[in-house]
C-alpha cells in the first residue's frame, strides 16, 4: 500500500486504510452457550468504558457467531492476548479455523459463565448491562464482574497489538 | 507495581490495574462550540464502529469539558497521533494545561466544524448518530463525514501508543 493509494479513492476506501495505522491490543471475545459451549473471536474493538462502575465495551459484527451466543448469555469474557500467544491468532480470527478455537488446552473454565484464556494478561468477565445496534454491528456494554490478573507480569512481556493488517512488537520501558 | 499488589486488591483496584496491561492508540478528540472555539483532549478509548456506513465511536467522560460541546454540537473529530506528537501529548491529557492546547501552530481548521491535527495519521470527521450513557462516561456513536489520510506514511512513523501509563514505541514491520 503506498501513500498514493491511501490519498485517492472514495470514503470507505479511506476508511478502510485509515483503520490499519492504529494499533490496537487484541482481545479473544468469548461466550459460552446455552449448552454450555464456547465461543469466541479474535476483536481489536474492545475499550474501557467507565471506572464505576468497571465496564467495558466491545464491537461485535451482527454476522459473527458470538454475537447471538452474547445476546442470549448476556455475558462475556474479553482476554488480552500477549506476544507469546501470537501462534494462537490464525484460528480467533478466520471463521474457517472455528472449530480449533476451544479444542487446544489454552483454555480454562475456571470462572462460571467465561472462558478463559490461560496466560492472558489480564481477562475481564463482563455482564451486558445494555447493547445498542449501529450500522453492521452492536457495542455491548459490561459491567466487570471480575478481573483476573497475570501473576506472571514482568518486563518483555507485551500485549498481542495489530496494525498496519499485522502483528506488531510492542515495547514496555518501564516495568508493570 | 509489582504483581503482588496486581493480583491482590478490590475488584475497581484490580480493574485500573488491568487496564495499564493494554496498549491503545491516542487520538486527539476535538470539537468546536457554538462561538467557533476548539476543544479537545487525548483519549485512548476510541475504535472503529462499524465499515457500513464507516463510523468510530469514543468514550467520553462527562465530567470532561470536550463532553458538553460535543453534546451540543453533534461533531466530533478523531486525530490519531504519531509518535512524532509524543512532545504535544501532556498538554491534552491535563485539564490545567487545557489553555495551552490550541495554541500551538500544530492545528488547521480546514474543514469545517473540525480541528485537525497537522501531521496526524489519519483524522476522521464524525456526526453524531447515536449517544449512550453509562456510568461516568457518554458513547458517542460517529458517523464519518471525512477522512484525511497522513501524506507522509512511512516506515518508522508509527501510532502514538499508550501502554502501562507511559507512552510506548511500536516497530511497524512492514511497510505501509
Amino acid at each position: 500500500m503506498t501513500s498514493t493509494t491511501l490519498l485517492t479513492g472514495g470514503l470507505a476506501d479511506r476508511f478502510k486504510a485509515s483503520l490499519r495505522l492504529s494499533a490496537a491490543s487484541v482481545y479473544l471475545l468469548a461466550s459460552q452457550d446455552e449448552d454450555g459451549l464456547w465461543h469466541g473471536m479474535a476483536v481489536t474493538s474492545a475499550s474501557s468504558l467507565s471506572i464505576d462502575p468497571p465496564s467495558m465495551l466491545a464491537a461485535v459484527n451482527r454476522a459473527a457467531s458470538v454475537h447471538a451466543v452474547i445476546s442470549q448469555s448476556r455475558r462475556f469474557c474479553l482476554n488480552l492476548m500477549t506476544d507469546r500467544h501470537s501462534h494462537l491468532l490464525e484460528r480467533y480470527a478466520k471463521s474457517d479455523l472455528r472449530d480449533q478455537r476451544f479444542t487446544s488446552d489454552h483454555w480454562s473454565a475456571r470462572l462460571q459463565f467465561a472462558p478463559t484464556l490461560l496466560d492472558a494478561l489480564c481477562t475481564h468477565t463482563c455482564l451486558v448491562e445494555a447493547a445498542h445496534d449501529y450500522g453492521t454491528h452492536t457495542v455491548f456494554f459490561g459491567k466487570v464482574e471480575e478481573v483476573i490478573l497475570s501473576s506472571d507480569l514482568r518486563i518483555g512481556t507485551g500485549p498481542l497489538v495489530w496494525l498496519n493488517g499485522a502483528q506488531a512488537s510492542i515495547l514496555i520501558e518501564s516495568p508493570v
